[in-house]
């Protein structure tokens, strides 16, 4: 005899929703479909070989260490090695400030669980990264926006968020706008945070995939007793991994070490020995200055792939406003009206943060998009608020260039329809 | 110049306690220690070549998809085999209600956050696993009590415990009990979970360390849609590659996906394809059962340590009570008074809960069984209320025959010498 269950579920189910993210990159993941929709890492970039090599010593060197359990704070040499690396960042920390994590997804639940409490106010970024409205969630803060300007985050509009628990930013290469704040602008913001005692937790998984010139230092730099920093090895080597990291100032690490415990005990031991074992082969820089040429090459295609087919766009360099593209740009070439797309040209990460012409709607164009053989991730699924339902976050990573031609010349043809 | 940083932590943070186990485990670890203290399984017994012959087949036939993000699911012809190996036990379940977890200390995390709000109540048992209340911790609820008998769970007193929001049980090869539950229990406990409208979470890491003879179904194939299961790979396989499952009926699924997804967005990749290349080895019965073998004759090692070492000891077959030992067994050999330890033997897993004589105190007697050279862990470190004070886990897992039986001897003397 059965009696049917009936579950009383806790008050945070009511914010977890499916992901719309993960709902239309099933949809991209059609034959036939170009996606420039996922946020994955290009497979092409993975060091298969360097991985097998460091695979093969940890088994025969450190095996049964390798399958034991370990300590929750992670790895010691790789930790050491975390140290080190932010260090010559710029960053002032030591390896008992470094936290390994089972990506730094982790590091997002960790941190909502150190500092969040029911109602408690989070700020983000508008627009922000989506897994991270996801982690927060499950604390049933409330979210609120940090203004921005086409520089970042806007540090007199911090004081509208005094009292706030944390501050989540990824001021380097951005997610999904691909948008990297000027050293000026962090120390601003810096001094903002320091002046309304608003903590901040900083999110770099991008800091590496730099295409120019590095990055300004992280903000984990410019106050080190403030800012919680996340850090990942999922782009720079491979997010099958899952390996990440989190630097906590000392007053935080006991209490997220307890937390780190109660999540998974500590991250695979074998990851963490496979990465340190590869590590200390000595190929990584050549691997990331490789990736970088290889992003470089892929955001190049796609820059020029934006110029030729939405020739009424208007690419506006960050951080300046420039006029409108001379009137041959805007020339017609179909029957539609005047295109007037706007992008920027990111100097890092994985993706352009397009806006459509106006009156255009992103998520109301995709199953059309779709059904044309192209796939992007409509903007409003980055806003914890109200979103700018023109934008579109278009991924440059594993689409081949010619495939991100193709992608774009038929998101062109749509735009360009009567509609 | 900068300010002073005051965090204002969550509520929670209140909860998160250094863990008195991994302190003691520390201390355990120190050269001339003998440990029966550590949770940890044999490193002797995880299958190295079998896990090296898999991963090279993950090289060659997969590396680009072994390494590139998953579904947060889990990889699906592992879940698909997990499905039927449990069927085979008794369960209906199909791959779809099946969860892969970093850990099943990770299922712990992802109930909690789905089925506790701050103040609800979780029941336990008491003893109960440590890591289970530093996983709810996290939710803030009530703990309660599942009073217990030598059998288990009292079934009449889940009454008491109505409106919990869940109960949480291990029914097989308890940690630190290392009590098995029987049939009969099994069905009265489901039968008053059905009756008061408890949910039960049935944590079985252990059940594949049986000795004799398989232990009776698990809870959840009596109560399909009131029962979440968690399974993991630690005890049978190697834990330092932090793979896990739960099994959720199909009405909690969803939700649950949700929460995994905010919190690592998947287990990795790598770990889950090379653990299905292991099973596909076709290797795992064989390597069950030579485990079977070598924990076995651990157990026999220390039940015979316990019999010659605490002659006044009273052996107590499980779910049985039985009377004092005869006289000649209480026979003083040193100058302390007879004593009076008793144990039970357990049919699986790793762990023998002893009682100490009449007004020893476990955790007081732990730095002279240290000084002495031997650790194990005091019993008061697993109740979430108050505790038994003569209580010890003794591992059976790591240590050898000799070690053991020069362990128990050690702690024998201590407590035979005056006090």
């Amino acid at each position: 005899m059965e009696t049917p269950m009936t579950w009383q579920l806790a008050q945070r189910t009511r914010r977890m929703n499916p992901s719309l993210v993960r709902g239309i990159l099933k949809l991209a993941d059609r034959p036939g479909v170009i996606s420039l929709a996922g946020g994955l890492p290009a497979p092409s970039t993975f060091p298969i070989e360097a991985l097998r090599e460091a695979t093969e010593r940890v088994w025969r060197d450190q095996p049964q260490h390798a399958l034991q359990y370990t300590a929750s704070e992670g790895h010691g040499p790789l930790r050491e090695w975390l140290a080190e690396s932010l260090c010559a960042q710029g960053l002032r920390v030591t390896a008992d400030q470094v936290l390994i994590t089972t990506g730094s997804q982790q590091g997002l639940d960790l941190v909502a669980k150190l500092l969040l409490d029911a109602g408690s106010t989070v700020a983000v970024e508008s627009p922000t990264f989506l897994g991270a409205l996801q982690a927060f969630a499950m604390a049933e803060p409330q979210v609120a926006e940090w203004a921005c300007d086409d520089e970042g985050p806007r540090p007199d509009a911090l004081m509208a968020l005094r009292g706030a628990r944390l501050a989540y930013v990824q001021p380097t290469f951005h997610n999904p706008t691909g948008r990297c704040l000027s050293a000026a602008r962090r120390q601003a913001m810096v001094a903002a945070a320091q002046q309304q005692g608003v903590p901040l937790l900083e999110d770099n998984p991008y800091g590496d995939l730099w295409f120019d010139a590095p990055p300004p230092p992280p903000l984990a730099s410019l106050w080190p007793e403030g800012v919680v920093y996340l850090g990942s090895f999922s782009k720079v080597l491979a997010p099958g991994l899952r390996l990440g990291y989190l630097v906590a100032p000392p007053a935080l690490y006991p209490k997220l070490l307890q937390a780190k415990q109660a999540a998974d005990l500590h991250t695979a031991t074998f990851n963490q020995r496979l990465v340190w074992a590869l590590i200390e082969q000595g190929g990584m820089p050549a691997h990331l200055q490789a990736l970088r040429g290889f992003y470089r090459a892929q955001r190049d295609a796609m820059l020029h792939a934006l110029h030729t087919h939405l020739p009424g766009g208007c690419e506006r360099p960050q951080g300046r406003a420039v006029p409108d593209p001379p009137p041959e740009g805007g020339k017609k070439t179909w029957g539609g009206p005047a295109l007037s797309c706007e992008w920027q040209s990111p100097s890092g990460g994985l993706f352009v943060w397009l806006r459509l012409p106006e009156g255009a709607d992103a998520l109301a164009l995709l199953p059309q998009a779709l059904a044309a053989g192209v796939a992007y991730v409509p903007g409003a699924a980055f806003y914890a608020g109200e979103p700018d339902a023109r934008r579109v976050r278009l991924s440059f990573a594993t689409a081949t260039p010619e495939q991100i031609d193709a992608g774009i010349r038929l998101l062109a043809t749509l735009l360009k329809a009567p509609r």
